[in-house]
C-alpha cells in the first residue's frame, strides 16, 4: 500500500472509531474547533474544570491543550489534565499558541512539556521559542522565522521529549520519530481564517486516538485539513466563506479528492 | 384553532415581544446561541459575574442555564441566578450539557434542580443520568440510550421537580404536565453542527418568556428548530453551510413553510 | 485629496502595516472579531490574563477592552492593560457594551475612563449611560434613545475625557476633536448579526493603531465596516449568510466599491 492510500486509511479509521477528543483550548476557536473535529467524524468534548478534567482525560481517547487565551486558572488546569493523561498512558497534543510572546505562555509550556506531549503542533516561531533556539519576534500568530531554523528547533524537541512535531506553514513539515515529512497542501486565504492552526491540533488529536503510529496520524490529519481548505478555497469569496466550506468538506471529502490532491515527500 | 397553528402563533408573540433572555451558557455555543435567539426575534444576553447576575436575570424575561463548559465559578454564578430567577418568578430553562460525564456536573446539577427549572431539556443520555435512573455511558454529547427509559426518567424529573421535559434525538419528545408531545422534524446532519442542542434550549428560553403554557412554548421552540434545520439542510453541502442556513432560516421561516412542514403528534 | 479618498488611504494603511491589536473582549464575539481584523488586514491578539496583559499591549499596537462579559477577574485584567496602554501611550478603544445595565458595569466602566481611552464607541443607550446622563433602560444591546440625547452626552464625554466618540445606529456619528461626522451606510439586518458592533470597536482599534488621526480613523473604520455590511447584505438570505458575507467583503471590498458607495456628512 501506498504511503498516501495508508494516510486515506487513517482519516476513515477516525470516522469508523469517532474518538472521544477532550480539548482544553482557547475561547477564540472553540466553536470552530468542535466543528472541525465533528466534521472529520470524532467526538468533541470541552471542558476545563479543575474538578473534572482528571473525570474528562479518563474517559477521553486522546487530549488537545491549545494555550491561545491561557490564564492562572486554566493554566493549572491544563497541567492537571497533561499530567493525567501523562500518567494514563492518553496520546495528547500540545498547541504553543504566541509562545515566544511572553515569560508567563513560556513558563506554563515549559511545564507543560514535562507531561510528554505525543505531538506538537505550532508555526515556526512558537516552535522556535519552545525550543528556546532563535528567540525571533513573535507577530500575532503568524511566523517570521526561516523553515531551517525550525526544523532544527523541532528536532531538538523530538529529541528532548520525544515528542512528533509538525511545524506549519506554506509548508507543513512533520519531524517524526524516523523521518521527516513534507505536506505542500493549503492556501495563503487559510491564514486569514482565525485558528485554523487550532483546528489543525485538534484533528490532530482526533488521529493520534485512533491510529497507533502517531507520525502517520500527524501527518493525515494535516493533510486533511490542508487538502479540505484547497478544495474549499475554489469555492470561497473570502476567509468568512472559506471558514464554512472548510468545515463541509472536512465531512464530505471522498478518497478519490483525498488522494488527487494530497502532496507529501519525504525529506 | 389547531395546535400546529397555535404554535405558530407562538412563533409570531417571540418575534413581536422580543424578550430579553438572559444566558449563563458554555463557551463553544455562545455566538451561535446569540444568533439564533436574535435570527428567532429575541434580545439576548449574556452575563455571569456573580457582581451582576442577580441584576440581569430581574431585567430580563427569562433565563438559560447551560453546564456545558462549567466551572467552580461559573456554577457559582449559575446557582446565584437559578435561586433569583427562582425568588422573582422568572421561567427558566435547564440544559444539563454532559450530565452523568463527571460527579462535579451531577452535583451541579443536583443544586440547580432545587431552583425549580419551568423546563429542562437534554439528550436521552442527560436526562436519564439527571434522573439518576439508569446511569449509561456519555460518549459526548451524544444520546446512546433508549428512548422508553429516557421517557419514564423524563416523567420523573417532571413529577419531582414540576418541569417540563425535552428529550432531544432523532425524534423530540416534550413531557409536559397534561401530555407528551412527540415532534418529529429535524435531520441528522444537525447532529453534526456543534451546540445546535444548545441553540434549542436558548429559543425555549425565549419561548417561555412569551407564552404562559410551557408546554406549547416547549413545543413550538424545538418544532421551531427542527424544521428549521430541515428546510436549511435541503441547500446545505455539509455542516459548515448548515449551521448558517440554519440561521436564515430561522430569520426568514413563514407560516406556510412552518405549517406545511411540522410533524407532531400526541402520545 | 477628497475627505473620502483619504479614508479609503486609512484602509490601505492597515492592510500595509498589519498591526497588531490586542483585544480583552466578550467570548461571544472573540471568533468574528479575530476574523474581522483579519479580513481587513489587522493581526488580532486575544489575551486576557493578568500575568502577561502588560506584556501584550507592550508588544501591541493598540488595545481594544469590550466589557461585554465581564467578570471580576476579567476587569482587574483590564483595567491593568488600560492602565499600560495609558502610560505607554498606546491608543485604546472602549467599548462599553451593556452600560447602564448593572452598577458593576458602570462601576468598572468609570474606573476604565481614568486611562483615557483614544475612542469610544457604543450605542445611544451606552454612550448615554456612560456620561451618566440620561439614564434609559438597556434592553439587551440595541439603542432605545434618542440621537440628540447621545450626541449631547457623546461630546461631554470627548470633553471630559478626551475621546473621539462612535455612536453606533441607523446612522453612526462620530463626534471629533474638531467636527461630527455622519455615516450612512449599513444595513438594518447587520443588527440581526451578534457582535457586530464589537467588530466595529475592533476595527477602529486597528486603525487607531496604523493611523495617527483619531477621529479619521474611527471615521474610516465606520464607514469600512457600514459599507461591507451593505454591499453583504444584497447576497444574504438573512443573518447567518449576511455574518459570513461581511468578513469576505471587508476582505475584498476595492477602492471603487468604497467610493462609491460612502455616505459621510460633517454635521
Amino acid at each position: 500500500m501506498t504511503m498516501e492510500k495508508n494516510l486515506w486509511k487513517h482519516v476513515l479509521s477516525v470516522r469508523q472509531q469517532s474518538p472521544l477528543v477532550h480539548n482544553i483550548t482557547n475561547y477564540v476557536v472553540m466553536n470552530n474547533t468542535a466543528n472541525a473535529l465533528l466534521a472529520a467524524g470524532a467526538s468533541p468534548i470541552m471542558a476545563h474544570a479543575k474538578s473534572e478534567v482528571r473525570d474528562m482525560v479518563t474517559i477521553a481517547g486522546s487530549l488537545v491543550i491549545n494555550i491561545g487565551t491561557l490564564d492562572e486558572y486554566w493554566s493549572e488546569a491544563m497541567l492537571i489534565a497533561a499530567e493525567t493523561a501523562h500518567s494514563l498512558g492518553k496520546p495528547w497534543v500540545l498547541d504553543p499558541v504566541g509562545a515566544g510572546a511572553t515569560s508567563f505562555r513560556d513558563d506554563v509550556l515549559q511545564q507543560l512539556l514535562q507531561f510528554r506531549p505525543a505531538v506538537i503542533r505550532g508555526n515556526a516561531s512558537e516552535i522556535m521559542a519552545l525550543a528556546k533556539k532563535n528567540q525571533t519576534t513573535t507577530k500575532g500568530v503568524d511566523s517570521t522565522a526561516q523553515s531551517n531554523e525550525a526544523l532544527t528547533a523541532g528536532a531538538s524537541l523530538l529529541e528532548q521529549y520525544g515528542a512528533v512535531v509538525c511545524i506549519s506553514g506554506a509548508l507543513d513539515f512533520i519531524i517524526g520519530h524516523k523521518q521527516i515529512i513534507c505536506i505542500g497542501n493549503g492556501h495563503p486565504l487559510m491564514t486569514k481564517v482565525t485558528g485554523l492552526g487550532c483546528s489543525a491540533s485538534a484533528i490532530v488529536g482526533a488521529f493520534i486516538a485512533a491510529v497507533e503510529n502517531k507520525t502517520e496520524a500527524a501527518t493525515a490529519a494535516m493533510a486533511l485539513l490542508g487538502i479540505a481548505g484547497e478544495l474549499a478555497e475554489k469555492h470561497s469569496q473570502g476567509p468568512g466563506s472559506l471558514q464554512l466550506k472548510l468545515i463541509d468538506k472536512l465531512y464530505n471529502i471522498s478518497e478519490e479528492e483525498f488522494l488527487n490532491n494530497i502532496k507529501i515527500t519525504l525529506q
